[in-house]
């Protein structure tokens, strides 16, 4: 069977479900593959994909017989079967953070379900530690990311807008491999920069702008995810201090993280570190990185659990000059047992475009 | 009072309900104009919409005094303020197709709330029937549409690919006052053309190549909505007994609808006909339009409804050969009390290009 839905069954049967209906197509497309519409079933003795006749094709050709999933479609089930996929099972979960109150009515109708029990993240939870081939891919990810951003650096003049240089990008990335942005890429120049979520403009790159970009790709579905502040012409006195503030923390924080390393403490850190030079840390410190781009662990002061070997997560400590700029420095991070990996290994040192 | 709003409260009570939390954000915008991440509550005296520090200036700038809405910051509200919104309602509505099972859960804590009732798309529904305002919004997105349309009439080349083309929907669209497309521009060339919802593909245009384009901006918010299958150089002799069968039904379901025409029997009536002519209409015949691209009423066989006047919807009749071509014509119509009423005009004559 599909390692990823055996594991799903023995974690149901640990908290007594005998079943499951899956309807997040993330996680959906994480336990089998399948990019598709449906509904996921996980039942007493088997597992069913039940989807309509416009995807049966491509579902077909995603599954292996390995996977041992059966596929169905919709128009082919009657009302006897909608009863009988989960007819001795006493308690069934569901995705309560994805599912509306409606279609949880209609699912218990459908199904007959006795016990319909929220799983609360159970997919989600697990999704935060990627196995050797989801690393893998966000690797390539993040290998065409760099390689993105090294052709920005040439690429970028005085006098371009900052439209211009989001959609080199997104050119870049689609005739480099990745199938799509993993977001809306972020260009910020001059006095945009102190929006932490700037969208690109026609402003145009003015010498003495430090400029902010914020991008990601995907590939295989999977993200990558990497900011970088680098400047027009010339490196700003007034910015200098900021920059070597930002990176200084972005550089300790991957130093502290590793398998067991508190995520509370890793953001105070930076929150503290920022306030005692007068700055505030106005957004998180980071967040997972996978099929989702921003998905579990969120890094921030509020959150109590470790960071596991193997999680995917973004560090991006940033500092906003509220109407003057903003400096942000962000990688895609592997945490391992002993330490932390870069996936994203472009430059960190000031970068002069255009000199 | 705001009169959507105003609407809103009599409707609620006339189903014994005292109070309504509306969470979905085409709904808000609806009722209010605001575009911001929030709630809006209507209490058993006043209105409030509850959204964060990042929209409060924007909701604020949006809002007038008529509007009777009270605007707080969430960082603002305690947790009697929450208890205390619905004190005294008995019965309270929510968006069952909106909000999730947790979302759900969620509101009854935090507000307390004893009688949670489902709303059944009140909104919705209302949606439907379109005042003066929203109709001359659709009726300027129909009229750019209109535009664009004749200007790729004189653009579309043999030899251009339909990304080419596509793209230059989306810049016109920008650069002649739609915000944004409404979905996703359809060109789809040759054998693409058999595929109801292909996207644009690398392949170029060629002589003897139908082209369906189906194509849609916004302004202010509302949505247009039109197709063509134009020809490149000349009209295949094949292709213009399919073209004229599928042009004589959408002119002969424009002459049945009106106020009181039954939904089911014009989608009925193309099915007919198109059977007996050896072919199938495998979408639905049309569906609402305005904010949402699609939105109630959908015209099928299967809709038991009648048109109101005032609705906006589009008549889509389409015929797909697989492997072959396609042809859909598509308008975006104003049901009136007499009548229907074309909103998007561009011919449908067979329209050849670069010939």
């Amino acid at each position: 069977m599909n390692p990823k839905i055996k594991w799903l069954r023995d974690r149901i049967h640990m908290d007594n479900m005998q079943g499951m209906i899956i309807s997040n197509p993330v996680n959906i497309r994480y336990l089998t593959g399948i990019k598709a519409e449906g509904v996921l079933l996980i039942t007493r003795k088997e597992n069913f994909f039940i989807t309509d006749s416009r995807y049966l094709e491509e579902v077909k050709s995603t599954l292996t017989i390995n996977d041992e999933i059966i596929v169905n479609d919709i128009a082919n089930i009657t009302r006897d079967d909608f009863e009988n996929f989960f007819l001795f099972c006493e308690n069934v979960g569901f995705e309560e953070h994805y599912i509306t109150y409606a279609t949880y009515k209609k699912y218990i109708e459908k199904y007959k379900i006795n016990n319909f029990e929220e799983t609360e993240f159970l997919i989600e939870k697990q999704r935060m530690i990627k196995d050797d081939e989801e690393i893998g891919l966000i690797e390539k990810a993040c290998y065409i990311t760099d390689l993105c951003f090294k052709h920005l650096c040439e690429y970028i003049k005085i006098g371009m807008t900052e439209k211009q240089i989001s959609d080199e990008t997104e050119k870049f990335f689609k005739e480099n491999g990745a199938e799509e942005l993993a977001f809306d890429t972020i260009v910020a120049s001059g006095k945009n920069s102190s929006k932490p979520h700037a969208v690109p403009t026609d402003k145009k790159i003015e010498a003495g702008d430090p400029i902010t970009i914020d991008m990601g790709c995907k590939y295989k579905g999977y993200c990558s995810d990497m900011t970088r502040t680098i400047f027009a012409g010339y490196v700003p006195v007034q910015i200098q201090k900021i920059y070597d503030l930002v990176l200084k923390n972005e550089l300790q924080t991957l130093k502290e993280y590793k398998d067991g390393a508190s995520i509370r403490l890793a953001a105070r850190m930076v929150e503290n570190d920022f306030k005692l030079n007068g700055y505030d840390l106005i957004h998180s410190l980071g967040h997972g990185v996978g099929l989702e781009i921003h998905e579990m662990p969120y890094i921030s002061g509020k959150n109590d659990n470790m960071l596991k070997a193997n999680m995917v997560i973004t560090n991006e400590p940033g500092i906003y000059i509220p109407g003057n700029f903003g400096v942000r420095i962000e990688d895609t991070v592997l945490i391992t047992k002993s330490g932390s990996i870069n996936l994203t290994k472009s430059d960190k040192n000031y970068i002069i475009v255009d000199s």
